[in-house]
């Protein structure tokens, strides 16, 4: 025990946040101790009611509050386009764009055998339903470029190959504004690959 | 409101932990939702009880369950020396180098007018007080070398100047192990100027 016994707890759990260490921990126990018990508070309410009140949306697998989410039951967002990402995060920062008005489906993962993870898990059956009972006409495949994301978008567009709905991956290449010099290899051979007619 | 709204009060009640920002606070509400919601919990338990049952030593004012600390209640600590600290790391970092046997007085601060942190508001009533009741031979002011660390060091060394105790400084210079040409100018003057003959 270096501290008294609540305040190393506290500097346990305050661990299970990715990205604080045992010095970072300490620090901000400390500082909430001293300075912000209110806020300290306030932050295990807010907490406890976030991971009692946020399931998932029973239609898109996205985070909600509600058995359906706002875009799920949003009925001005076009129906026949469904953009597949990996996590709720991605969902958010499409949206931050204002450049897509379909619906999404958040896989909560990617295709990882080695984890464990198979199509199941990534909800591939409950994806199937929803395309067999809407009238999809485009999925966008938005996973990252990671090989299990790769590996992903590859694997779903095999599943719906067969039926007539188009299949796109976005696209992958130099960022906007990004000096060609400052861009790796593997993104530049994609996108002189990748080139096109003007 | 770009999530949900328990999302959104989850990630601003995150940010009340420093150094944490609007990026970090989303990244941790997502993945404690998604992967770890029983460490949320048990971090918001954490929480309530720290908050609620540490309070402060009524001698030393250091972070305490009882009211007195392990520290001033054991029996085999040196009662005559008195090591000043500004908060309780300080307290962890002299304990782990188990070169202090004495008891310690946490300020909780430095003395800092233009922040309305008087003498009373670091304590130095108990202080004096502690003195008058105690048999103290030393006090050694360990507060920290920026200006209000000196300032308050300074401060406390003139309360106590009219008594017969060693009031000491810890040292300052260069640190072990370093490179002087790494060491910033204004520590290697010091350190120049507190030579000590060998």
């Amino acid at each position: 025990m270096k501290y008294t016994p609540l305040i190393d707890q506290l500097i346990e759990a305050l661990r299970c946040q990715s990205g604080i260490g045992p010095k970072s921990a300490q620090r901000i126990a400390f500082e909430l101790l001293e300075r912000n018990r209110q806020g300290a508070k306030q932050m295990a309410d807010a907490l406890h009611k976030a991971m009692d009140g946020v399931g998932h949306c029973e239609r898109c697998r996205n985070f909600s509050e509600t058995p359906v989410c706002t875009i799920c039951s949003n009925p001005k967002r076009d129906q026949t386009s469904l953009c597949v990402v990996e996590n709720p995060a991605n969902v958010v920062s499409i949206e931050q764009t204002s450049s897509f008005l379909g619906r999404y489906f958040v896989l909560m993962g990617n295709l990882s055998p080695l984890d464990g993870i198979g199509p199941e898990e990534i909800g591939l059956d409950k994806l199937k339903s929803i395309v067999d009972q809407n009238a999809i006409n485009e999925i966008i495949l938005a996973t990252g470029t990671t090989i299990e994301g790769e590996a992903t978008a590859h694997y779903i567009s095999q599943v719906f190959s067969g039926k007539a709905i188009k299949i796109t991956r976005i696209a992958h290449g130099v960022p906007l504004g990004g000096e060609l010099d400052l861009v790796d290899g593997g993104t530049l051979s994609h996108a002189l690959a990748s080139r096109q007619e003007i």
